[in-house]
């Protein structure tokens, strides 16, 4: 695709090229899938070149983070995860969960949403999802099954953060986001490290 | 309202009357929400008196599954619920939800995407939950907390059924239904019998 037909887009404009970057990334998602829509075929249709795709945004995850303007960077996210103490590791992925991932104000709710009833959508967030457990976070667990874990913390915090924010169960939009951390953070640990799901 | 405009509806007919009271529940729950769409108001809509409303469908979380086709009876679910063995809860319950509500071909899964998307619908399922919570289920939980605690089950497993059967996250898609149990049964039984969450 050639970049001929825009008007207003001034080579050398880095704002302009960067928002081209990202109009074409959130279509290219949206109608390939995560898998499909690489940054060549991203860069093919802003009229870039794919160097400069990876300049401004760095990874493919990242350039989604920023395409959906998601309030975090998933490297920086899973880095923070990694250096939690051992101790801590439940309920700070909870924390993170609750109050970044998929905070009320968040724009994961919307991507909820639309894979909720949309299956583009659909497509998009279970390619995305399983990039980021099979690339990173499958990395920082020394345990049996870890992607498996991981999946199984993320169906979980999907599930409290779709009964919080979307659904609004009373009972936990009642409850402070404290005492919820509590209550979740043990479970996070079992999934994570007990032993006894080594053997599934 | 008055019944006098419906053509094809013979006084004495049971499966048309029966089929008006589905009709008009199932419209007036979405467009009321539950607790506001009373079995007097359903009656008054189907042109019927709410005493036959009561002798054909029961209560109204009964009517409520039949207007949705659920394929359980709420009652039903939570008294099989209520006699499984203590040591079998967990697993139990994780079961029920994972191969009878939220099975990959339950109406469950079309109110979920309703209510991921239109607040009228979002409205309808915590009004339903809630009644559920709160007049059947909190009976046969001997614990503090027993609200938050069935919760905390409740929100693990629409995340579970979300990210499996709408989202399709191959992980949880290719494990089988036995495996899964294992996995997430111990959490049930934690989330509702750990002291460590009478605290609170």
């Amino acid at each position: 695709m050639s970049s001929s037909g825009r008007t207003g887009r001034r080579p050398g404009n880095p704002e302009v090229t960067k928002q081209a970057i990202l109009d074409a990334a959130r279509t290219a998602f949206g109608e390939l899938g995560y898998e499909r829509a690489t940054i060549r075929v991203i860069a093919r249709r802003a009229g870039v070149d794919p160097a400069l795709v990876h300049h401004y945004f760095g990874t493919k995850q990242t350039l989604f983070a920023s395409a959906h303007e998601l309030p975090f960077n998933p490297a920086e996210l899973i880095a923070r995860i990694a250096t939690a103490k051992p101790e801590n590791l439940g309920k700070e992925i909870a924390r993170l969960y609750l109050t970044v991932v998929g905070a009320p104000d968040s724009p994961v709710l919307s991507l909820i949403r639309a894979a909720a009833t949309n299956e583009a959508a659909a497509r998009m967030m279970r390619e995305f999802i399983e990039d980021l457990l099979l690339r990173s976070a499958a990395n920082w667990i020394d345990a049996a099954n870890a992607r498996l874990r991981l999946t199984l913390v993320g169906s979980h915090m999907i599930g409290v953060v779709f009964a919080r924010s979307i659904v609004g169960i009373p009972t936990l939009v009642a409850l402070d986001v404290g005492t919820l951390i509590e209550a979740i953070g043990p479970t996070i640990d079992r999934y994570l490290m007990d032993p006894a799901l080594d053997n599934l």
